[in-house]
């Protein structure tokens, strides 16, 4: 790597001449796609913003100045650039730096950051925060063409227009989103490309920015001089650049979707694929229903393809399908506008995104009952990112009044209660879909007197578990443990609903159980335990509650969680032992 | 009444001519000062569009064409022409129907609204019901300006814009939110009235709806035409009509902040501002923290009156105060930033509302470990309407990781909290302001370390008693009579921390106490007493959780929560009796 080599940080990249910088953006996309190809990663939105993060940092001096990447997947090249380039090159360093940017990385990144639609607004507060301090450095949030249809991004341009002082949002126009744009405002950007910038309507003129065209993004002789122009701006300022998602890799500039993020090579897609998992299931499910009933609409937040809609699902679904962008809060208040009007709504979204819709699902969606079904995919605690922990929505979701909180335990309880939401027509009903297929015919077939109470799978005695959702099977294994360890043969419940207690069940424990032990997929504060633990709280029960801390869990493998949040067999068997005890 | 006496539906109001409109229009309008005078209520929003909903009446069918109101403060003119009218007549119903929509009232309102900036999102999913289903009735969204900068209509109107169907947005444009606008699309908007809706730039126009302008939109001739051309429109379609916030009443019109919602007459507004509150003490302390530090900075998402900051505050404070509209997400991801970049954000904002900004909290803030103070008020159980309960907030914050979430019970506790929060670096921090103003000089001076712990404020024994923030002086009253009936001197301790347990107080109460009583100003579900319960569910302690039901409490007087919940002195104590025998 005859430039690459010699780059340890963002000055040593300003001795090179305008000339080399196409050599340098070919180095690092190969290096890009090696490493890429090698550990997965988000391909294609880093592919894309090669040339622009080199023209960042050749014209604009972080870490003074200041660079806020929304969703931040698009970093890599900022890494590289910045002392990180170990963890792109060398092997033994592929994992020391995570996907997003990362405060206690670098003093190049400035926020923890793996949501949408953030950007603006951070960057705005860094620039308010500068004028107050009488500072002079350049704030610049780098945001693409899909992030922009989040809502806070909306708020924060309407706000970054009106600061009165430097301000630039670098928009990074790939003509996509995770899938394909939706929404009105991506015909204004086709007009601004068609046009070269030029249009009479234009979306950001609209607010008030000053405004640049870049027609190639991915070209540093077209992009240093306009940041070198913008530079040192006094006035809030969007430079629009178009470039290709995908950049340098042929399949996945042709298949933005599949480009978006990549597994790493010898990854078995076939075999993941073939495995039977929730995705197809709810897929295929979804398909019949909709053949029967033309009112049946299934909704995505842009994230189709990791809730089990691929392409072929949504073109055979044709009207019956809608992609509103990242959208999360419009999602919920427009499948309870569908619901009112006589539809079947069915939203699929991920646990973490689900975050941003808190206010719709009580306000739009449950004070209204409107009988929409949301499924939450990545409910569960997971060595991932801790911009992307899914343990949350247990909390969020089952202390909001009138949601119908479910979480079934088998394949089958999962149809039955998806088949029956979609088809009653009196509340808001929330499924958390199962990271597993488990099969067990005999919970086929439940109707919604079932779904409203726990579920008695073994009776024993002394001891009762209860295994929410994805930890039901865990329940099991820990009756199985605790009678070889003391002899003692526990009950097994399968509690199906988080939002609501069953009196009558917890009540005729007491009579011959001494401790209630529950064990949930995500934190416990503010979660299904504790629920439990406040009802036998004027009693003798006592209770144990399982499940993760109220942390962030960054990487951390599930050995390492399963050890401190006791979460496996025999350190649940040694509480119950300890509290049995004591 | 000449008119209005002979309307009880919109069939009645077809009846009249074009030029009887006007006087029936003043009609209504004589009558909402009369009955607003009366009872209170939002006078600003609803003298301001009498014209617009008569002519909507007029034209479009309802309830087979179907209206959403936006907030729906505006909707008594509506109420009037659909079969409420005693509410608005006849003191002895002016009771009778809430201030916002309400489907339980009437077929004509489809949703139980009271929060921002929902109504595009709202009516696109009951346009795409219609779509699905055959239908051809017209979907009306009203919208105001000041609820054009929350973040959920702008998702709205990218996804309306393509909905390729009827659908159209009566765009009220009274260049006001509830108190100015703030933004860089209130400059298009000014722009788009100046040209008379022909502005090149054209905010609607970009996303690609149909647009027409009513420059005159308190005039039924005016509007009446355009609803009629639009009226069963194939295509997405805004109405931008330029409205008189508080028309009809001198002052209203003038003072639009002030007139936004109205007192009854005879109301002692002299006493209720001399009495001291949270408002006052909070926006003086905050001016003396700016005079000294340029860096302090306070943050409003439009309701800088309902927390505090009067006009009068807002002057003094200049560009250390900012109003960035009915955006919470964006208020608290740019109090992030600015915290981030060395400033010190204060965000004062009312509970119900904070609702709206859950991820950004979460993902923004509290992941990002910035250090800015959110001061929430009127988290309260409350006397209000549905739409606007303040009991959740405790749920949704203190399950947040890395919140420091802080309830003081006096005023002294809660200025050391504040100052300390200002001026401490190293984590975002939310106090609960409480209701009523209680001073105790003892609790003046607090450091950090003292947040961290639970005070006890009276050592005893058996029965520990836990008043967290307003509900504080609750658990003093309980003492007192459980003394008075058992004899039992209880411990009572002031939390004051409600995201954290501290185990060592709690530890310690196990030597000689048999139950713990928690007290909530809010929700239970997921509250600060269910940790409580969790924490002692492995232990002998018996514990009780006071607080709000998980339930939308629609203007149930305070008697009936109080008996309903058992928030009474004797309730309390009752129960604690019969847990200790049981």
């Amino acid at each position: 790597m005859n430039y690459l080599d010699n780059i340890n940080s963002p000055q040593d990249l300003k001795k090179l001449s305008m000339e080399q910088l196409p050599e340098l953006a070919a180095e690092i996309r190969r290096t890009l796609i090696d490493r890429i190809s090698a550990t997965g990663g988000h391909l294609g939105p880093n592919l894309g913003m090669v040339e622009a993060t080199i023209a960042l940092h050749y014209v604009f001096d972080s870490p003074k100045d200041k660079f806020v990447f929304d969703v931040s997947h698009q970093c890599y090249t900022h890494k590289i650039l910045t002392g990180r380039k170990d963890g792109f090159t060398d092997p033994a360093h592929f994992g020391d730096y995570s996907g997003y940017t990362n405060p206690d990385e670098s003093e190049h990144d400035l926020f923890m950051v793996g949501h949408t639609a953030t950007s603006v607004s951070l960057a705005t507060g860094l620039a308010k925060a500068r004028d107050l301090n009488g500072g002079k450095e350049n704030i610049v949030a780098i945001i693409g063409d899909g992030s922009m249809s989040g809502g806070e991004a909306f708020e924060g341009l309407n706000n970054a227009a009106v600061l009165n002082s430097n301000m630039i949002i670098l928009f990074n126009d790939n003509e996509m989103s995770i899938a394909e744009n939706f929404g009105g405002m991506y015909q204004n950007f086709a007009e601004l490309r068609r046009m070269k910038g030029k249009a009479e309507c234009n979306f950001f003129k609209s607010f008030g920015f000053d405004y640049y065209y870049v027609e190639d993004g991915n070209d540093t002789r077209q992009l240093v001089p306009v940041f070198q122009k913008v530079k040192d701006t006094t006035r809030p300022t969007v430079i629009h650049i178009h470039t290709l998602k995908g950049k340098g890799v042929e399949w996945a500039e042709k298949d933005k979707e599949g480009g978006h993020y990549a597994f790493p090579a010898g990854f078995d897609m076939a075999a993941f694929a073939g495995a039977e998992s929730y995705d197809s299931i709810t897929s295929e499910f979804l398909l019949k229903k909709m053949e029967k009933d033309p009112s049946v609409i299934a909704i995505s937040p842009a994230t189709a393809l990791q809730t089990g809609l691929p392409m072929d699902f949504r073109k055979k679904a044709g009207r019956q399908y809608i992609d509103v962008g990242i959208a999360e809060e419009h999602a919920v208040a427009f499948a309870s506008g569908l619901a009112k009007n006589g539809a079947k709504p069915v939203l699929l979204a991920i646990s973490s995104f689900m975050q941003r819709t808190y206010d719709q699902l009580m306000q739009d969606l449950a004070l209204n009952s409107s009988p929409a079904t949301i499924l939450v995919f990545l409910g569960n605690l997971s060595p991932g990112d801790a911009t992307h922990c899914g343990i949350f929505d247990i909390s969020m979701m089952s202390n909001i009044p009138g949601l119908v909180c479910l979480a079934p335990a088998t394949k089958e309880e999962y149809l039955a209660m998806l088949d029956w939401s979609i088809e009653q027509t009196s509340v808001p009903v929330v499924i958390r879909v199962p990271s597993a297929v488990v099969s067990c015919e005999n919970t086929a077939g439940l109707t919604e007197a079932d779904f409203y109470r726990y579920q008695t799978v073994e009776k024993g005695s002394r001891v009762a578990l209860m295994g929410l959702g994805n930890f039901f099977g865990l329940a099991g294994q820990v009756k199985e443990l605790l009678k070889e360890r003391t002899g003692i043969e526990a009950t097994v419940i399968n509690p199906r609903i988080y939002s609501a207690l069953d009196h009558e069940m917890l009540e005729s424990l007491k009579t011959d159980h001494r401790v209630v032990v529950t064990l949930e997929d995500g934190s416990v504060s503010g979660g299904f335990g504790e629920k439990i633990a406040r009802f036998y709280g004027n009693s003798d029960m006592r209770v144990l509650n399982f499940g993760g801390e109220k942390m962030f869990t960054d990487r951390m493998p599930m050995e390492e969680q399963y050890a401190r949040f006791h979460l496996t067999p025999e350190l649940i068997v040694e509480d119950i032992q300890r509290c049995m005890e004591g």
